[in-house]
């Protein structure tokens, strides 16, 4: 059956875990049609694998599987989860990969997956991601019933909050990512930015820098200018217009941005 | 229905931003077979992107559909294009990423993506390669007519010509791009060197080498010469056999090349 | 017809090069299921890319071609090399590149690709990859008998062994890889393990570090410990608990490991 499985990993690119996790899902479904998401997640970098999942996935036709594989804690007992939330559904270690996507819509169904029958017959220690999580995706892809992976869960594992500090008269967030146009972008969404009372003048501060304005984008001020915006992902960004605004303002993730009024 | 729609962007490799655009052309259209020309290209750099566009293109299956983006205008009026060249389609910002394009093959048809039927329904001002031309590119994909996405129009916008320049006892180059291995590839392809009267000796020089010959290929010398031949584009470079010609000549991209007799 | 064509080069990662391979191989056969497995093996590293494609070819369906271009002979008489090992399928020039495949399973058919009926029409002498490679590879995964690519041959090319030293009271191997994670891959593998007599104490010594006992999992220990474990390839290798052994032991690949007893 062709079912997109998308991956998204710390294992470098190019890496040959990655061309395994394929080996293995291919084998299984000839007919999987792997699309990359991103395998240059920081190793280790469960919050940021965490942000590129929810924001990835929300792209993605509804039947898509979406597998995470950033997973420091292989081989000891945490669990590898098999996640339903709105119409997205996901395979990763239960480490807080999935608590955004689990923040955004509910999840339906939650399964611990144990059952060694989908697995490769003979399991690593350190590699459930070829071992288990490929073939299992792999099976789900096929149409199996997930309830076949083992038993349905109540709670998984949460990160510590992503969202921005709401207070009287302020907001008070941090950077999130940078793209690779060194756009800074933040935990401040448009959800978030409606506590400004609407038509009260604001200053925004990063970096050392003010801001009382947004613009609407990049080219609706000159090169090199610094501005405020909200970008792609409809969260606010800082940005240099043909610029890197990591570089102009010299920081990086976990900057912090306060909006005051 | 099966179609390969192939990808150029500055988002960077494993970046979100791309991700999003296969989300969406996937979810318009299951059956498009992406495939990844180029997501490195230097942010906001067009004329990069121009060369990558128009060589890879030309290896592709004619019913494939090239989708470029690199847009500093986003937002801004400038236009978003549909453009058959040759046997060639593509859909790309109007910014000059088309130019060598039509250069190569003059365009048999140019349409304005105008009509926002076929757009993402909610529009945002920062990433038109998601909202626009992905879905767009999607629905020509599945054979939708190009002449629904907006009206003709004449003229595309150019850049700076990138050819050498010849005079009566010379030519004019310099390096358009340079590759994994270092090869300093030049805008002087075979017709630019038939200006070389036939058997007339030549001297080629650059970053204060000289050259006198070409050779057919690096093997035939030994390690570490830098040798001058006509390469894998049918252009000419310079290179070091096993080895960086960026690094053992110290140019790199618009280094000037001059070959007089 | 459907089938898995791998693809291992030295062009770099979003190379012009890669992408007018792919083209070639959908140019003549449309559905080919195009899987990169690595573009980033360093330029001209044979070595490199036959642990790769060795590697990652064990991990992929039967039926799948596995392409690997690491050519520095390019244009010269070296020969390129259809080769079927036990149940894996390979392109590649006869430099080396396959030795490691043919080690682990003695080919069972060889056959020179000499026949230009099948390249491309115009052949360049610096990228066989694309004239050569690519249209043989796609010729032979839409059924296309191997035979009619060239005649038998008897004999590949070999690379120095890949094998640790195993004496009477030692192993002496050495680091052939360096993952994304920074684990120090060795060539030392269960097999040579068991030179060690069981029940023996031995020592295991790597940049000046011992160590007296092998780890199951990288959790089996505190984060930033350096630890010897057999991982993800069965090889052994010395890693750093949500760390990188490269960096913390300032080596990398060819850096000498021994076990003594």
């Amino acid at each position: 059956m062709r079912r997109i499985i998308t991956l998204t990993t710390d294992f470098g690119a190019g890496s040959l875990y990655v061309a395994a996790v394929k080996g293995v899902i291919l084998s299984v479904n000839p007919l999987a049609e792997i699309v990359d998401i991103c395998h240059t997640i920081r190793p280790q970098d469960i919050a940021g694998a965490a942000i590129v999942v929810d924001e990835a996935s929300r792209w993605f036709p509804e039947e898509s599987l979406h597998v995470a594989v950033v997973d420091p804690g292989v081989g000891t007992p945490r669990r590898i989860l098999y996640l339903e939330s709105g119409k997205r559904h996901f395979v990763a270690p239960d480490n807080g990969l999935l608590s955004l996507v689990a923040r955004r819509d509910p999840p339906r169904r939650v399964i611990s997956v144990e059952n060694p029958e989908f697995w490769l017959p003979e399991l690593s220690s350190t590699f459930h991601g070829r071992d288990i999580m490929a073939p299992v995706a792999a099976r789900i892809s096929m149409g199996m019933p997930a309830t076949r992976l083992g038993p349905t869960v109540d709670a998984i594992e949460s990160l510590p909050s992503p969202d921005p500090v709401i207070e009287s008269e302020s907001i008070t967030g941090w950077v999130i990512w940078v793209d690779h146009f060194g756009n800074l972008v933040t935990n401040i969404d448009r959800a978030a930015w409606t506590a400004i009372p609407r038509g009260r003048p604001w200053k925004l501060r990063c970096a050392g820098r003010d801001f009382q304005e947004l613009v609407r984008t990049y080219g609706d001020r000159a090169s090199g200018e610094v501005v405020a915006l909200f970008g792609s992902t409809d969260r606010l960004e800082l940005s240099v217009v043909n610029g890197s605004a990591a570089e102009n303002l010299q920081v990086g993730v976990d900057a912090v941005v306060t909006v005051s009024w």
